[in-house]
């Protein structure tokens, strides 16, 4: 079976947290807006009996599922991206969760006014909030994840249990936005965080996502994503 | 076996979706923090192995877990508010993700700047990003829940299959809240939702939750809360 992916082209987006899975599984899938235009999304959407508030879904047979979390959650299991425990199956959601939290205050750094508005226009109020985002979140999400990989007694390099899941695959999405988006203040914190860093390359070196990531399917970074390189809103020098 | 809730005193906050549920199954649960104090919450995420980056949490026998939507997620089951059936089981939880992101936008509405300055340090920002959220989210959102309710073939009154699910509850407390920080946006709008509106007497006439709203457990909305009451946020007359 194929899956249908169905994500707005031109960024990477949320829609990456699912094919990162995907193509860390080799699943075959289809990034259907790619294909076929953005439209696509809304056509599908409008007739769907479970249609998503907002892409990325993904549709596999008879199943449709909205939201990364939930999406993740599905193909956890399906592609065996997640422990079969089912405490250690919700501990993984919950991560997922969490980051799902971060990436979306990563993005409201550029966009504290609402998405309504172009960056251009809500610049005074973004370079406040990335004061906070640089100073307190992002240390205090970094120091959260390099917790609880101390506290995997399973594995240093992998958030939960002693095999790859859809939440390494995530935490290495969310650094590499981050990275690409405040290279300053990464350089700056990235030596207090080793395990954060080894999970990271441990998913950058898995045979088949460092293929993707050499791939034309893996979009580079760019000013229209979630994570944006806007230098004024980085750590000073 | 008695659950154990952790949210901070004070506020109705993300706890109180937890509460709706174990209040509406009639299920035995502890809210530690007003038996303890805030300071039980660090204590116990210091000594758990699975720590949540923020409250709540519950902890149940052997299994704790934090984040709303994956607290839901396990209680739905336990509790039976969730449908059996694996595809709709999961778009509860994809309903439930998105009452989570609209819940986080009305957090946002009046802390634009971040969560570590106060909302009158932050009141000119606050005005701007509420007049999208008035003009576009809200709508954006309530058009949403009432179309997937057209959609739900099984019931007119319950956003999933034919009973009470802790989507149902959510989406009670998101429009209490959102009523309480908007009454005139609400006023104006709510006309247009009659399904919304369908669901939520049916949650609030539900002989459990009516009694556990009059009770004192039920705490009243406050200026500490994720829906505050500022007027000058809400429409014009």
């Amino acid at each position: 079976m194929t899956y249908e992916l169905y994500y707005w082209t031109g960024i990477q987006g949320r829609g990456e947290y699912v094919r990162l899975a995907l193509e860390a599984a080799g699943a075959p899938y289809r990034d259907v807006a790619r294909e076929k235009g953005d439209d696509v999304i809304g056509k599908v959407t409008e007739e769907m009996a479970t249609p998503s508030f907002a892409p990325p879904f993904l549709r596999d047979g008879e199943v449709v599922v909205g939201q990364v979390a939930a999406i993740l959650l599905y193909l956890g299991d399906k592609l065996d991206l997640a422990p079969k425990d089912p405490k250690l199956r919700l501990w993984t959601h919950q991560i997922q969760l969490t980051i799902a939290d971060f990436v979306l205050e990563g993005h409201d750094v550029h966009h504290p006014i609402g998405a309504g508005e172009y960056y251009e226009n809500q610049k005074p109020e973004a370079l406040r909030r990335a004061r906070e985002f640089r100073s307190a979140r992002v240390p205090k999400f970094l120091d959260w994840f390099e917790r609880i990989l101390e506290r995997n007694e399973q594995s240093s390099e992998h958030l939960v249990g002693k095999d790859l899941s859809y939440a390494d695959l995530s935490l290495f999405q969310v650094m590499d936005g981050l990275t690409y988006a405040f290279p300053k203040l990464i350089d700056d914190l990235y030596g207090d965080y080793p395990k954060i860093k080894a999970v990271c390359a441990v998913v950058a070196g898995h045979p088949r996502i460092r293929a993707y990531l050499e791939s034309e399917r893996r979009l580079a970074h760019n000013e229209s994503d979630l994570f944006r390189h806007y230098p004024e809103l980085d750590a000073e020098a």
